[in-house]
C-alpha cells in the first residue's frame, strides 16, 4: 500500500493513489479494534457538531479513546496561542489531533512542530479535506467511478474550503469540474485549483450535462457584496429548484455538505428527493473519518 | 416477553405489561456488553445534566459508545430543522437518540422520520416517561407494590412532564393518584390522565393516607400566575414542611425529580430526611435507562 | 504499600511515604484494565481544558467510564447547591469525583458528605494536589531526587494553589523552597507551609544555587495591587530572562504549570528552551493522575 503520510492536512499533498487508498479502506472498513488504545483529541477552534461528531463516532468504534476539546472551553480564552494549547495536548502522549480553525494553514502550522499525526478538519478558506474524500467516496458509490464525470460546485466558491478540496480531488481523478456562483463568489485563480475546472456564472450553462451537483451552504452576510440583498434573491438565480436540476442529467445527484438552508440552496423537495445523496454523504463521511484515522494512526501505520 | 416498541416516547403508548417488563428488566441488571457496539446519542435541546448523565453512565456502563450533542454546539444555532440535525446523527448509523427538546411532541415527530430508536429524555410540557419509570422503580423498592397506594404529587402540575408521565402510570399499575397545586397549575381535564385522578386544591387534605408524596420543582416565573409574589408564599401552602408530611402515612415516602429548590418545595430536614428517597430516585434512573435501552437496541431487542 | 486514603484532597494530608507511593506508582504504570468497570466524573466549575482532559486521558486510558459535567451545563445554574449536585452524580454510582472549585475546602466538604472518592483538582487559592505530585515526579526524573535540592517558587505565592501544595510536598521531601514574589503577593504566614520555606523579595537572590525554578501564571488583575500597572514592568522584575535563568544553577530546570504567558512570565526562549521541562510536566500529569485514580479506586485499592 502506497500510504506514506503521518498527516491528512489537504488534498493538494495527495496523489491519485493516495485517494484511492482512503477510499478502498473506507469501503473495506476497519476491525472495530483498528484504533484500540489510540488517543484522538478532537480540537476544534469553530462549532461543529456534524464534523466533531462525525470524527468521535469514526475513531470510538474502533476502540479508540475520544476527548473533546472546544474553543470555549480551552485556554486560549487565557490568551494562550494555538501552538502553546496543541503541544500540551500532544504531551498527554495523543496520536492524532484532529484540528479545525477558523485559520487557512493552522493544521500544516501544527503538523511542523509536533510529533503527532495532525488531522484537517477544516481550516478557515483553505481545505476540508475529508470532506472532499467522503463526497468522492459517495460520488463514487453512486456512479461507479470519478473520472469522466461532470461535477458542478455551486456558491460560494471563493469562501469555501469544501470547494477548494472537492475541485481538487475531482480533477486529480479526472472529472471535469464546473464552478458556479455569483461573480464575487467565483475564485480569480481558478486554474490553481486543477487543469479540469471551469468557471460559470450562470448555474443553467453550468448543469448542462452535469453527472453530479454539489450545492454549497450560503453564507447570508456574504450576499451583500455579492449584490444580492436576500436569500430570496440569491436562491431565484443560483438555487437549484425542480427546474434547474433538470437541466443535468436525468440521473444526475444532488449533493450538499450541510446545514442546508432549505429554500435557499434547494427546496426541501430537491434535498428530500430522489437524486439527493445527501444523506449518504454524511454516513460516508463516518467510514471516510475511520479510515484516514486508520492511516494515519491505526494498526496499519507504519 | 411482552416488549415490542422500537421507541420509548411516552407512558401512553404502554400498557401494564410494558411497564412491568422495563421494571423487571431494571432490577435484574444488564450485562455490561448488553449495549456493546452501540451507537447512542443524547442529543439535548434543553440543558439537564442529571438526565443526560444518567443516560450517559447507563449506556457506557455496559459497552455503548455515547455521544454527546448539546443545542448550544448544535447547528440549530445555524438555522438547521430538528429533523436535519437528527436525521444527519442517524445517518452516521446512530442505533438510538435519545432527545431533550422544549417541544412537545418532539420525539414522536422525529420516531415517525428515523429508522432508529428515539427514547424521549423530556419533551416540553408532555411527557419524562424515563423519570415516571424510575419513580416507579423506587416506589415498589420501597413499598413493595405500585396498585393500591395513594400518591400525592405536588406543584405546577399543569405544566409538568414528571408529573404527567407519573400520573398516567401509576394509574395504569392501579394507584390513586391525587395532583395538588394552586389552581392555576392544576389541569384542566385531569380524567385525560387516566380514571383513578382526583385534583386537590389543598396539600393539607391530599396528604390524607398518602404513601407516596412526590413534590415538583417549582418554577418561580410562573408563580404571578398563580397569584404568588414569592417562593414564600408558595412554599407556605404547597411546600412539604415536616408538620405537613405528619398528615400522609407514618411510613409515607418522600420523592422529588430534582434539582430542589431547599425551603421551597420542602425544608432541608425533608430532603435530607429519613422518609426521602430522593437520592434512591437518582440511582434507580441509571438502572432503569440501562434497561429502556437494552430493550430498544440491546443484544435481547429483536 | 502504605495507602489508606479514599481520597485526595491535598498534600497537607499526605506524608512522605504516601508521596512516594504516587510517585512510584506513575513510574511503573497501571495495567490498561486497573480501571475497569469504574465511573469518574469530572466536575469542573471552572474551566481547566488541561486538567480536565488529563484527568480524562488518564481514566479512559486504564478502562474507566469517563462523564465531564462543567458548571456551565449543571444545575448550579438552577440554583442547586456543590452537595446537591455531588450527591446527584455520586447517587449515580459513581466511584470517584475529579472536582475543581472555585471556594477552597469545597473537596473536603464533599468528603465529609459523599460515600465516593473525591479528588482534588484544584480548590480556590487552597491546594492542587496531583499539580505538585506531577511536579515532584518531573524534578525526580530529571534529577534523580527532591531532597537537598533548591528550589525557587516565583509569582502570585499568596493566591497560588499550585504554590502551597507544591510548597509542602518538596518540604515534606526535604528540598529547601524559596518562595518570589512582589511584596503583595508573598504569603504572611510562609512557616504554615512548612519549615524549609523562606520569602524572598528579589528574584535575582532566588535563583543564587537554585536547582528548580518554578514560574507561576500571573493574573493581570492582579497586578494592580502589586503596585505594578502592566505585565511588562512585572516581567522586568520577576520574568525569567535568560540573564536571571543564568544565575540558577547551570544545570537548573526551568517548570511552569501553564498557561504560560509568553514574554510576562518567561520569553519563549526560555520556556522553550534547554532547560525547560513544561512539557514533561504534562506528560507527567497523565501518568500520576492515573496513578491517584488507582490508589484510591483502582483494583489494588482496598
Amino acid at each position: 500500500m502506497a500510504w506514506q503520510h503521518r498527516h491528512l492536512l489537504d488534498i493538494e499533498g495527495l496523489d491519485e493513489a493516495d485517494i484511492d487508498t482512503v477510499l478502498e479502506r473506507a469501503e473495506r472498513g476497519l476491525a472495530t479494534d483498528a484504533l484500540a488504545d489510540r488517543t484522538v483529541v478532537n480540537l476544534f477552534f469553530e462549532a461543529s457538531t456534524r464534523t466533531r461528531t462525525s470524527f468521535e463516532i469514526a475513531a470510538k468504534r474502533h476502540g479508540a479513546h475520544v476527548v473533546n476539546v472546544s474553543s470555549s472551553f480551552s485556554s486560549a480564552t487565557k490568551g494562550e496561542t494555538l501552538l502553546d494549547t496543541a503541544r500540551n495536548i500532544e504531551a498527554m502522549n495523543v496520536d492524532a489531533i484532529v484540528l479545525r480553525h477558523a485559520s487557512s494553514g493552522a493544521p500544516h502550522f501544527l503538523a511542523k512542530h509536533l510529533p503527532c499525526s495532525i488531522v484537517n478538519a477544516g481550516d478557515g478558506t483553505h481545505e476540508h479535506p475529508t470532506q472532499a474524500l467522503l463526497d468522492a467516496f459517495t460520488i463514487k458509490k453512486k456512479k461507479g467511478r470519478l473520472d469522466g464525470l461532470v461535477v458542478v460546485i455551486c456558491g460560494d466558491i471563493a469562501h469555501s474550503r469544501v470547494a477548494r478540496s472537492n475541485a481538487q480531488l475531482l480533477g486529480k481523478k479526472g472529472a471535469e469540474v464546473r464552478l458556479c456562483g455569483p461573480r464575487t463568489m467565483l475564485p480569480r485563480n481558478p486554474e490553481a485549483l486543477g487543469p479540469t475546472v471551469k468557471l460559470f456564472p450562470r448555474l443553467e450553462q453550468a448543469l448542462e450535462g452535469a453527472d453530479v451537483v454539489m450545492m454549497l451552504r450560503i453564507q447570508q452576510e456574504r450576499l451583500v457584496g455579492a449584490m444580492m440583498s436576500t436569500t430570496r434573491e440569491y436562491s431565484r438565480t443560483f438555487g437549484l429548484s425542480p427546474a434547474m436540476l433538470a437541466r443535468a442529467k436525468p440521473d444526475a445527484i444532488v449533493m450538499h455538505p450541510g446545514p442546508i438552508n432549505r429554500g435557499v440552496e434547494m427546496p426541501a423537495g430537491v434535498a428530500d428527493g430522489p437524486q439527493s445523496v445527501i444523506l449518504d454523504q454524511v454516513e460516508a463521511g463516518v467510514a471516510v473519518r475511520a479510515a484516514v484515522l486508520d492511516l494515519v494512526i491505526g494498526a496499519s501505520a507504519s
